[in-house]
């Protein structure tokens, strides 16, 4: 699979394989394993994780997983994220769902991360949200030295709007290495707010969560589900897509703005769906009737 | 007529007259020939078109007046676009509006406007929409390619929001010379969204569309118009212009972004209505006035 | 109190106070300067003023008061604004509210403003309004003029969204040094646009007009301020606050970007309301319970 070079010296494989729901796939340490090892087999070398997943305990199991065969860590790229404060058990003192940028609780949640994933490395680390109540110099100041003990080696951000992402990277004497946004073929926000542009302008390839939207377009009976199934059905037998799901990834990979889905299944036939779109084409009629479904309407 | 500067050695006159409805205008030859003369007479010396213009007719019927006078090319601007690909009875295998701002389109689009025109070269191409589906490098490629050989002098953009005209400027070794954009007493959008403070930031006067919002101000029946009207009616008698439409290419041309009204209509006395607002005054208050009878509010 | 750095040789005080309803407190000019002396005492040394407040007549009286102890004047920071022309019928021939941001009006103004407060330099004059007429140059040779003249030490807008703040600091060989601006628990709009957003990143301190919000929540029967009622009441029980209004001057002044809440009233226990609430302390729970109750959902 290709890979899409992020920065000097850190490359993604162009599908990345996420870990948002794997406390819910009741795997075993060796039936987790085996997994990622099929996803390396087809090429997913990224692997996207968060601390909050699964109330806090999905990068715990990855890294259970992973300690039985600990030649593959320095094969994969770990993406962690933080500054987000759910409500949660393991935390009975909130009592509101809030975000925390500052410098502690970045440096604590690394080092939790790190703990959970048993490594010494994350490859890259995200702010999980845009925080309203963010003090850029506490970030800078966390990343830098995360960066200078070589816990965390490039940093990036998740949800960022074009104003946010351009006010956190001043502080930094680096650059972000991504944004990970939403898109998919019903959720066009970052094309209308700028967010895409400035990836392409700062040549920066954005991760991508629920690229299939949530399974909404496979049920919902919506007159844009509806108009979308149909287009999308029409262009899968026009691409040679075995499904729709393939073809809302096509729209995604063919982009020129490097969109990198991040596959949220944990059923490996899931993920070779996801993995075999990469080699499908789609011409620009295809590509805008299905944005013309979304939409409803044509462009002007 | 006041000549703008709108990049080293390109000057465009204060008003520009369209041709995005010449195939309408059943002129022969030697009547486009005479209106376009006329046209220079006034002052009008750039002349706006588009591929699709006329169902892909407007440039050719442009072209074949101004061979009868060659001499002619070299005294005036002449401005075309490319990048959509609108359904049209020439392109049967179209079944969906769509852009295409590929390194191979606008290329073959450019060669057949010189074609059209007749002329060796172009002196301002402008990508007609922002694109979402747009490859930077390849329109940087293209327009490079095309400066390089002489075909097109300057290149600019249409209807690009702040985060399109950053983006794809980003891949450019040269600055874009305008945007193309609609505005007018009742299209205040691109106040409202930060492209007007954009071109005044970059020192580029954008080219205005509709100018006079495709007449709807002059029968429209809602609230918005009927105040429009009385409004640009007293703004007529203080300032001594001879109709309400004079009153709206004022509002324009008066401001300091240096907007440039694009005349659409192929009757002369029409033309020559719009170059005549030129000399009109407007003071704050009248400016300001009409901005409150479109909004239906008072600025805060 | 606190001093904020907002630029070179410029402090302000972490509270302001504005004189915008000056006129209506009908104090007596020893009355007032005890007002400012109190003020002043209290750590408060930025006055906020403009032109306009009080049909033009809230400079003269604070003037009036100034010159009987004219030795405070270089203990204080005089901020004033200009560009705005309402209607008043001190201006017989105005007959729409407009802005002006031409070269002879900010002079003008500024002299006026000179006049009214019986001083020969003002500390801070903001450009009231974005001006959608606004001629950058004009105000740029304006600026530059009256800050070689002595008479205007720093400049500042008020009210610009990002686009605006950017086109103007283009024409400017000195940066902007703040941008006053409405924000409160219900008025998020600069949180949304992106506007505390440049603030931060343009190392400049935003001050707040409204802080309190109009006194709208106090009052009002909407479900938002009934929620916000009952969350304000909440912290302010866990903060030791004393009202609910300090929660609201608190939850700005605890923010990273450090927000210069302008105190609108007269009344010297309200000021001190305010000047005691920079004591207070907040946690990022509190903070976002606030928000959560204002938009009326919790923060994704």
């Amino acid at each position: 699979m290709e890979k899409v070079k992020m920065t000097e010296n850190l490359y993604f494989s162009r599908i990345i394989q996420g870990f948002w729901r794997l406390a819910e796939w009741k795997m075993s340490d060796q039936e987790l394993l085996t997994f990622i090892e099929n996803c390396m087999e087809m090429g997913i070398t990224t692997f996207d994780h968060a601390d909050i997943y699964g109330n806090y305990t999905c990068e715990y199991l990855f890294g259970r997983a992973l300690k039985q065969k600990s030649v593959l860590r320095h094969q994969i790229q770990l993406v962690t994220k933080c500054g987000i404060k759910p409500i949660s058990d393991e935390y009975p003192e909130r009592y509101v769902v809030h975000y925390d940028t500052s410098k502690n609780h970045i440096i604590q949640s690394v080092e939790q991360s790190l703990k959970n994933f048993g490594t010494d490395y994350i490859d890259v680390v995200l702010i999980h949200r845009p925080d309203p109540f963010m003090n850029p110099e506490e970030v800078a100041e966390a990343f830098t030295q995360l960066k200078k003990e070589g816990k965390v080696l490039y940093f990036g951000v998740s949800n960022f709007l074009p104003s946010q992402f351009h006010m956190l990277s001043s502080y930094l004497d680096f650059p972000l290495v991504t944004n990970q946004i939403e898109v998919s073929v019903i959720q066009l926000e970052h094309f209308e707010k700028g967010t895409i542009d400035l990836c392409q302008e700062k040549r920066i390839a954005p991760m991508v969560w629920s690229p299939l939207a949530g399974g909404k377009i496979f049920t919902s009976e919506t007159e844009q589900a509806i108009r979308l199934r149909a287009t999308l059905k029409r262009v899968a037998r026009e691409i040679g897509a075995n499904s729709i799901d393939q073809v809302m990834y096509a729209w995604l990979l063919v982009h020129p703005a490097k969109l990198l889905p991040i596959v949220g299944s944990g059923k490996l036939e899931r993920v070779q769906v996801a993995v075999e779109s990469v080699k499908l084409q789609m011409d620009r009629q295809q590509w805008f009737s299905i944005l013309e479904s979304s939409k409803g309407h044509p462009v002007p």
